[in-house]
């Protein structure tokens, strides 16, 4: 978050840098503070950090190499479309700023046809990299610190990381659409998750039952279903969940995908969303809005976590020291028309 | 189409290049054949022209300059998302058989911010630019020229373009999916059309016009509407549509978002898709396979059109002139669930 409140004066580089004002609040002189912003030495190290966090309070940032350096790398693997065009889109509203270009690799894809691409990128030279996949070996890791290229993990997953990352809350997300689910009335909730290894699909899982717990509403196992992020598995796993004998009044799903298959489960079952069965969904990507009803969800900012990700990486190839190495944005719940209470007789 | 044919050999350059057989087959020295290839002097022009033409044949083209290079810029402005990875990821395919990278730069949103592109782009010294928007200005075509960097425009709209250009062909899209709703009894059939003065819309409603006419089937003014490219447009025509006296029993739509709108109208109207009414897409985004029911729609191959652009931008950059500078993929009706034949009361 503080990453995004700095993003604003980055444009004003240079021309209308307040060399004397800085220098007035630091205690030094103008040429002071010039050898701090050009890295010459002659400058003792407290006077250095002094004016440093001035520059840095002013909302200033050193300026990185943008002269031949192909711009900010966004590695992913596998990514869902609609979840990869809006972390772009996060990291170009970035870049932008500092005329950087945004440079996209599918790893996953490159691997499969048999071509190399941490060869071609260290080529490049780029600014940094953004590895927004769960698959980043310490091998690469280690030849792009060899380059000294800094390297961000973006993990909606939640899991640890070697390098800086930014997530987000998958718990919390969980919690927040099972509440909304029990202020509504349900007590016979489902919940359809994702691979049971997948640390996000646990983490939404944890916040779900948390969520349940903390209302003493007893959760029946039957009602539990786990499969792969699909449309698909939602919809299959939904059609068993309606065929229960004491069926579920509503669906918490491990995503948006699953939720869109529960849908059509609900379709094919004769049942109404919201009437007859409430959804939820895990992610909010574009289609959701679009969804018959319009779905509720857990927004995962995507958009926001792909320009938290180029702040951070841009502060590393300008020799900062972030002062958090986890940034984590809020999971909102996106209150739209799939949710309801439950039907009188239920 | 002819670009992607030649796509499978592109990875074995060099290494494995039957020099030996080129010069056989040319009637000249192999040595011939490597002054063609690294294109020296001291080769007659009908000599050279009938070694490179074999080497085309044959699969391979001159490798561009790589080292240093950005990659291949795609330069759009306000597309979907969903469209806009999906053309992001037919470039990539080709990018990653020559070790490239695929840049990414939305000038739309650059320019609403007042930041500049172009100057950025050309230092970048990309391989070559794929416009895949409508406002790329002659000033910018200009600049690329000067700094010998191809252009290709990715045009899904259908116009004329001063460079070579890759599109798909929506009169024909909008042909087939009148014909399919004509042959499943439909007469009372409904247009809704994008912007007037967008000639993709345009296209698309000559098509359904010319099926309607060539089945020798009036068409009714009043149920035609035309909005812009949107759920919420989508929506509130289908509702105009279906509050008609004589209410159409097929809608045809100018994109898969209208066509989500129109599911959303009947689902407000409590008209079942199929059995009440039939809907059509146009683009065939992700969202159509998961709508309730899946969506009948004309599919334009976005990733084949990002393919078959790069490719040809990869051409230019190589000195080669392609043989076609208009290249239109084929839109595909996909028939999914959307589309029965009409009531049998209508």
């Amino acid at each position: 978050m503080t990453q995004r409140q700095t993003s604003a004066p980055r444009g004003r580089w240079r021309g209308d840098l307040p060399v004397a004002e800085i220098a007035q609040l630091a205690g030094v002189s103008q040429p002071t503070v010039s050898k701090v912003l050009n890295g010459r030495t002659g400058v003792g190290e407290t006077t250095r950090r002094r004016v440093e966090s001035l520059l840095r309070e002013h909302g200033y940032r050193r300026p990185v190499r943008t002269l031949g350096a192909a711009g900010i790398e966004v590695l992913m693997s596998g990514m869902l479309g609609a979840i990869a065009i809006e972390v772009v889109r996060g990291v170009e509203d970035v870049a932008a700023a500092q005329d950087l270009t945004v440079c996209l690799t599918d790893i996953g894809r490159r691997t499969a046809v048999g071509r190399p691409w941490i060869e071609p990128l260290l080529l490049r030279r780029p600014v940094g990299v953004i590895a927004a996949f769960a698959g980043f070996t310490s091998e690469h890791l280690q030849l792009l610190e060899a380059n000294q290229i800094p390297v961000v993990t973006l993990d909606p997953m939640g899991d640890l990381h070697p390098t800086p990352s930014v997530g987000s809350n998958n718990w919390s997300g969980a919690l927040a659409a099972t509440r909304h689910l029990l202020a509504l009335g349900h007590r016979r909730i489902a919940v359809i998750t994702g691979p049971v290894r997948d640390l996000a699909a646990r983490a939404r899982l944890d916040g779900f039952r948390a969520g349940l717990d903390a209302a003493d509403v007893p959760f029946d196992e039957d009602l539990r279903r786990s499969g792969v992020f699909t449309f698909e598995d939602g919809r299959d796993l939904g059609l068993e969940l309606l065929r229960h004998p004491d069926p579920p009044t509503a669906v918490v799903c491990g995503d948006d995908l699953q939720a869109l298959g529960v849908y059509e489960a609900a379709r094919i079952s004769g049942l109404r969303i919201p009437d007859d069965l409430s959804v939820v969904g895990f992610d909010d990507i574009d289609h959701c809005a679009w969804a018959g009803p319009p779905m509720t969800t857990v927004r995962q900012p995507f958009a926001e976590m792909g320009a938290a990700a180029a702040e951070l990486v841009l502060d590393l190839a300008a020799g900062d020291r972030p002062a958090q190495t986890r940034v984590e944005l809020g999971a909102a719940l996106i209150v739209r028309g799939s949710t309801a209470p439950p039907p009188a007789a239920g």
